[in-house]
């Protein structure tokens, strides 16, 4: 029983042009590599549930349908967002963050019952974005149009979200607006021997006092 | 400054529809969340080089036009493979496999130059699937028409992975065929101390001569 090995010139790997293609759109997904996309395509190929036109459905409606909020350029079906539009939300109090994940994620905490505006990213010169490809300008418009009483800056603590505080604080220090940033610290249930050094020795910096720690 | 709790009856998660039922179409691939559905998503509405198009794009090509080879039922562009039209390929050597993923591995090994039979799965009576699912017939009948001198059993060492081979051993027995099954053992590089029991046991057990393993 001799098996020869057989040296093909040109590697062939996939058997289809098309499951190769497949394999290849879904790889360049963010987190995906092509092993785990060879098995997302072969799920769809084998799938009796019909989810391969359920991704190209809901793509197609995406592509189509999605709009971005007017106010506050969050990702909306309508031209005024659900959040903006709720008459139970506090209209004087603006949240800036990075993006709609920051959005979901203070929405997720049921503890904050203002606006958001959507920046849609950070100032970063080495990715090329600067101001105008970020929602800058709407922001300093809806400052100066609407009674706004303080901004709430939840921007990553990089030099890139630094910059882009700074740069928003500056383009809107004509302005009656209070600009805050979230509070940073020592996580709670964070062990102190866990915490990097950076945040460990800022929380020391910004210690407050205990009587004012029990009432927040 | 008082933030009031605010607490919407309905829990408001996504700001959109759209982006939730498509969020909602890449959770349902393998492997994939919530969390990293929605990071998908979003690089895909944000993306500029119509990575969006070129899903549902393959994602409809796929669907058109997929083949199975007639020959080993592998997927395919054409009626057959290009391993099984392939001229320098031994015909009469066949490798049973579960999947493409197998007959991908093998490919890539590049040890081997005989043709592969694709079953489709394993016989799964947990899982409801039977012998009628697989293409056990397929094999059957090209083992009676095809001049096959030996089937590799190429199947993983699970119950159903053996209970497979048996089935399919006991519908050949009447034929010509020589059957095998791929060597199992500690794999090269592999340390004893982190092999696990059974294969260790197993691999002393079908010890083979020196003198052969010199050869082999």
């Amino acid at each position: 029983m001799d098996i020869l090995i057989h040296n093909t010139s040109k590697f062939m790997k996939y058997s289809s042009k098309l499951l190769e293609e497949a394999v290849n759109a879904f790889g360049n997904l963010p987190g995906v590599g092509k092993k785990s996309a060879l098995r997302m395509v072969l799920h769809l190929i084998q799938d009796k549930n019909l989810k391969s036109e359920k991704i190209v459905k809901a793509l197609n409606e995406l592509q189509a349908g999605l709009k971005k909020c007017q106010v506050c350029c969050n990702y909306s079906d309508e031209d005024i967002c659900n959040i903006c539009s709720d008459p139970h939300r506090k209209k004087d109090l603006v949240c800036v963050v990075e993006s709609i994940r920051d959005v979901m994620a203070i929405e997720e905490t049921q503890q904050y019952s203002g606006l958001y505006h959507v920046l849609g990213g950070v100032i970063s010169p080495l990715e090329g974005i600067g101001p105008e490809d970020l929602n800058i300008d709407q922001l300093c418009e809806r400052v100066r149009k609407k009674q706004i009483e303080e901004l709430i800056m939840a921007i990553s603590p990089s030099i890139e979200g630094e910059t882009t505080i700074f740069y928003v604080s500056k383009k809107l220090e004509d302005m009656n607006v209070n600009i805050s940033t979230i509070a940073r610290g020592v996580s709670f249930g964070g062990e102190l021997e866990y915490a990097d050094e950076f945040t460990l020795g800022k929380s020391i910096m910004s210690r407050i006092p205990y009587s004012q720690s029990m009432n927040g």
